[in-house]
């Protein structure tokens, strides 16, 4: 039996890592629940699944439904320290980091530090601090497994070859929903960004997906967690969504992983890990489908992608800077306070200002990261006529 | 450095094997080769790649060439006990096994319980005796390991996984030179079958590829390799012939084995094994491909599939009988003694008159080879209008 703190349980990646737990019963149980607000659905999963502790990250609201709580037996947590207990509890093997945006970066490094498997849905906290969170790992022993697809499937195709024997990695892209549309994408509506043509995400990833800024996220996280440079690593377009992600090795043999489109198979992966446990997702029948196709991406459409290379290559607080900027130009772009091209300037114009910092120790990239949203959000309001 | 005996150093394999060893005379030295005939070949290699020994099988021919090797300061050696110095050289580690046909079979079984790593090309030994191979091996120590591109392929995708992870795995066939030939193959010509699409291999390999027996062999093969039944092995047609292998496992993940169509990729791994060495191959570019395609087969119209997996479903000394059966019918076609149509008749007409052991020693297996070597000529010889 393994037991899971799931941070973030009432978000996309939550509730299907409940979905996985819910079928596998004698293999994990919960202990332990945070969500940033939404307490309603925290009290229905807190009655299905018995936890012994739950954080409720906004004080006010924790205050407010721990009553609630208290009577099924459930202790009630709040804020950064109920986060980091919830990361960190003594019975707890594996924590299951799912919290949209930085919020998750503080929990996620406590429980590193008290040896817990960590596996991480979040790009964000590989994005800022890849490198010091496997630096972290490799100190105290803790393992960290990713959850994001493309990631999880380099990892399976990867698992135990030695990094020297990598050519290249590569992440595969569906290409979002504008692959096909042609002319300029700067009148996208919100509307139209949010209608993902394969995966159903949260609002912020599926944006992400629509500029592509997801591959260039992405693209910085596979550098840190395999150890390769950005320069070996490529983004392919593959509309089918089938192949996630693919391996060269040096002697041209190539490994990819495949499997239907759904958050539950890497999850589940990284639940089991390094077992694998049936699960009744729908059978991929490669036969049933026309063809598979693969073409590069339109580095010039979707100017994100490239902003995620440069800020691998650049390294040191940069792809901090990049992260925030891109979650401030995101709400505004959801917001109507910008266009859907304003995005890339916006994180761009962020990226040319900072002062990096090469090697950065945590406190470096939080005071990166804070500089990052106040410097993208006053683009948005003193230069919002140049943006738009 | 890793010194090497190769078994059938003048076929296609071989000589792919001795490319690989040219571009990585760090890497790899011949300690030995062994031939059915071929001293002129031979000879050349012997010249630039210096072995200790080398055996000619055929006695009179190595009586003939060897005051010429000797003069190379290469000891001759002949026959099958010739064969079997050359497969467990006390200097040797790895024994590359490419001799077509059963002959392979005594060789592959000394060089195992003498705990060499043995590398197989030729299908026969995993086939007739792959369960028997496997146990030796298991009791001596010895690794096996495939050279066939998809064994090699499903190999990669599984090495480290438990097999009780598998949920399926998957052959590629190009389809051979008729998949889209319409009507009766019953007509087909030695020269139509022999000019294959995609790879170039010797003429019996051809023939099993445009029967469609190759696929029954390699399902054989893998589930005696991998130990699963062989429900288990799917064969599925992609004329691209990029994914050489796929493995499903339980939990719905799927992993691939990609690379260009050359030989020299899984010898390579399998010399190199369980490191990866650069290799000169041509680069293959997903991008440059218009799309990768996967169909079901035509199993009534390539009924030597459906021979293979009857015959390992039997199991015991069948796919043995298979196997002769299938030598001999091919012999046949090549020499214009039996139509195309009447391979799958010989074989299947002998496996429904075989006596089968269902768990035979390898004295066994060798008899129930010698069996249908005579019963399959018998329907040659006798019965030949009612193949035709």
């Amino acid at each position: 039996m393994k037991h899971l703190s799931i941070l973030g349980s009432t978000g996309s990646v939550g509730e299907n890592t409940l979905r996985v737990v819910r079928i596998h019963p004698e293999r994990f149980s919960v202990k332990a629940l945070a969500v940033k607000g939404n307490t309603e659905k925290l009290y229905e999963q807190a009655v299905e699944f018995r936890p012994k502790v739950i954080c409720i990250y906004d004080p006010q609201k924790a205050q407010k439904a721990a009553p609630r709580f208290k009577r099924l037996g459930v202790r009630v947590v709040t804020g950064d320290e109920g986060l980091e207990e919830v990361a960190t509890l003594a019975s707890v093997q594996e924590v299951v980091c799912a919290m949209v945006g930085a919020a998750g970066l503080k929990p996620i490094f406590a429980a590193v530090r008290a040896k817990k498997t960590v596996a991480i849905a979040n790009k964000e906290p590989l994005v800022m601090a890849g490198k010091l969170l496997l630096e972290a790992a490799e100190k105290s022993g803790a393992a960290v497994l990713p959850i994001d697809s493309e990631h999880s499937g380099l990892w399976q195709c990867l698992e135990k070859q030695d990094p020297s024997f990598i050519k290249k990695l590569t992440l595969t892209s569906s290409g979002g929903p504008f692959r096909k549309i042609k002319g300029s994408l700067a009148k996208i509506t919100p509307a139209q960004a949010l209608n993902h043509p394969k995966w159903k995400m949260g609002p912020k990833i599926t944006i992400d997906s629509a500029t592509m800024m997801n591959k260039g996220l992405e693209v910085i996280e596979a550098a840190n967690l395999f150890r390769v440079p950005a320069g070996k690593i490529e983004v392919l377009v593959h509309p089918e969504a089938i192949v996630h992600a693919l391996v060269e090795f040096v002697d041209g043999s190539h490994l990819a992983h495949l499997g239907v489109t759904d958050m539950r198979l890497p999850i589940q992966y990284a639940l089991s890990y390094p077992e694998r446990l049936p699960d009744p997702l729908p059978h991929l029948d490669l036969t049933q489908l026309a063809a598979l196709h693969f073409e590069k991406p339109d580095r010039k459409r979707f100017p994100c992608l490239d902003l995620g290379y440069t800020a691998s290559k650049i390294g040191g607080t940069m792809p901090a800077v990049l992260n925030a900027a891109n979650e401030i130009a995101v709400e505004a772009f959801l917001s109507r306070r910008t266009a859907f091209s304003g995005i890339p300037k916006i994180i761009e114009k962020t990226m040319r200002l900072h002062r990096l910092v090469y090697k950065p120790v945590l406190a470096d990239i939080f005071a990166a990261d804070a500089w990052a949203r106040l410097e993208a959000h006053s683009f948005l309001t003193m230069k919002k006529a140049r943006l738009a």
